[in-house]
């Protein structure tokens, strides 16, 4: 592994090793001298879009793991503020000894046209692209799952809310795919059904009791208001929360041993209920968990050779 | 103790501790080992209200302790960009592995609310509360008055500026009344007398010179000229400068060694002339150190265990 | 060296000691136990200007040397929002245990002011002062052009852009005079022509033909837009670009082993076109990694006493 932009990349054994090597970290409390593993590299950060939880997620995993340098650019005082590219400002940073890049952002060019100008030696990592992927999203969604079911064959795995737009939704079913997960439903307004060819092997139904029937894990998503109120189809929050928010009414369609997950920030009383996301099948606040093990894991992959 | 949020928790014995293990840090240069004594610690720094010189002391302060992660959230970045509660926010980084949190914020709800859903094992330090508690700031001002006067029985303490909207007038008051403090005189324009109700044991004069008459300490607070302009008595900033502004004419009122004090940062020619500000009887500056070496001694006492 | 502000208060022997230290760190890929050099250290950085990449490269420095603690402030959130003067700010962080400050400023009056008023054991290191000084940087292009050719005595070095606002050509032109370069030249329109007095020892020319000729070095500037069109002589980048910018066919004046330099960020395009930023005659990039270096070897003279 080179770099992690995309989990369809790699492959089910890549990602076995990434999962076992976060349990490792979770199980010996992230104590057991894993703090100069890293001690000579130097990671930056480089954030064009708004985020607080993944950027701090990725800034505790480098230092649990004693990365020597992390640079942090917003987009509020990014270089850009005297008109450099970006690509100006990551050969710079690279010329500066950095080896590892954090990055996320919206333009769907980026990845492509640094891979072609960065040096042999440094590795990029996704924090986030535009609505087409969130590899570390999806990994520690996957470590959440395994933790809870131990495998993925035999589930039934539903995602719902904005999966057109949601770049979690497709890194999630990029990783359920190589791990021959036994059914992934999505379920959405038809307004925000997805180009079912980004999401092969999936099934769609815009019916949310049918979908979650039977289901063994729920992933909801973070819906964005503006997205909805401004549809063409005139659909309203309220519409969308009667139908599409994960209520204690709508969990009990699902085993009674199903978790909820959500890659937060979350809309309470939007996409979940507060009983839901603060119940007992939630697994919310394990993801985070599980988001810097995940992050101290693809650092280490990544950083060790 | 388990959180820091105001002195009037705290009894004489664990306040001459804190007191203690400062001066230590202090007489030390900072430089025995502490380095490691919090070294798989995570802390984070969530500030709701701006500030330069405290965020930058608990800074230093943990850096210097070896705290292994320090997450500074700032009013501008906060992930309240995309709506989400601060107890959303504190639940995710406590799930990253964090064990206290550094908090300014405006909001006398918040730490009620905090307290009553974080994990038990979290503990929060109060880095100033709306206008009702500043406990470090307290905690600082007693050790540098312990520093020149050697204890707190029999001396007479000034306090003067805007004493309602006052967290330092409010932390210190609590904290002098703790260790039997002579006597503590409060000074104030009539607009901003104090709730007498809340500075129990003190005495609330309007006069600068009945009240600083003999003192040993004079601690002057920075006025907010928009709270002095806006002022429904017509007060104006010159008013206020000319009745209230502690010059060398009016510390001659005091005892001849008498110490001044101020929490910065410092309205020169408002509240103190440059001349005091800078003079010789000033420890304005000591509090800075001080406050250094009380935020070390507060996170080990906090987090040791 | 006590502060690092100018290049002229330099001589010979102190410039080389700094080059051969920087280079030893290259040489040694920064992994010889740098990085407990200045361990019990705190350094602080305050940027009254926008910066990221020096900005990044102190910080970069800082911590590959193992200085303790880094703060930074920068325009957004200086403590000024509550009207504190800079002079406040810095005795407050000194009274922190801060050693040395990294600042950039356009104020021409502050060091002047700061080291009136600060400790005598604080260091200051100027990381651009308004359009007259910018010592690291200066060093940094002393370093670049040594490695290239060895020694100064016989070179030819030409400067072109906007020399009358350039920090870079002043500092630059201070160190090549102590280094007893063989000529200097300064090209640049007639509108930017500095006050040559500043420039001691070199030659200016409007027309970059007769200046490039037969060159060892050109140094290029960035150009402010601004600067240009609201000249009040009618120039237009246009106008600029044609004649000013180093393309490949103005290249072809200098010797054929003529090295290229930038202090970036680049203007791709107006001061320097793409092929001769990215060409093999460029040293931009390795510009920037001696940055790193020269600001280690400067933080270390300065602080290792």
């Amino acid at each position: 592994m080179k770099h992690l932009l995309y989990l369809k990349d790699l492959n089910q054994s890549q990602i076995n090793k990434i999962l076992d090597l976060s349990q490792e970290y979770l199980d010996s409390n992230f104590s057991n001298n894993h703090g100069n593993l890293l001690q000579n590299q130097s990671v930056a950060s480089l954030f064009f879009e708004p985020s607080t939880r993944t950027s701090a997620s990725f800034q505790v995993a480098a230092k649990r793991l004693g990365a020597e340098t992390v640079i942090f650019f917003d987009e509020d005082k990014s270089s850009t503020i005297k008109g450099e590219t970006i690509l100006d400002t990551v050969k710079n940073i690279e010329a500066m000894g950095v080896r590892a890049f954090i990055i996320r952002t919206g333009d769907i060019d980026l990845f492509d046209s640094l891979i072609e100008n960065i040096n042999k030696e440094t590795c990029l990592i996704s924090a986030g692209e535009s609505s087409i992927s969130h590899p570390t999203q999806g990994l520690l969604d996957l470590l959440s799952i395994k933790q809870s079911k131990g495998s993925f064959e035999n589930l039934r795995i539903a995602i719902m809310g904005d999966i057109r737009h949601s770049r979690v939704a497709k890194s999630l079913a990029e990783g359920l795919s190589i791990m021959n997960t036994g059914k992934v439903v999505l379920i959405s307004p038809e307004e925000f059904r997805p180009d079912m060819n980004e999401f092969p092997g999936t099934e769609y139904v815009a019916d949310p009791i049918r979908g979650l029937n039977d289901c063994d894990v729920v992933v909801t998503l973070r819906v964005q208001e503006e997205r909805i109120e401004s549809h063409e189809s005139g659909m309203s929050l309220e519409d969308y929360a009667e139908k599409y928010q994960l209520t204690i009414d709508k969990l009990e369609l699902c085993k009674p041993d199903a978790i909820v997950m959500h890659p937060g920030p979350i809309n309470r009383g939007v996409e979940i209920s507060n009983e839901v996301a603060d119940g007992k099948q939630s697994v919310i606040l394990k993801q985070v968990e599980n988001g810097v093990a995940i992050r101290m894991a693809v650092l280490t992959e990544i950083l060790k050779q």
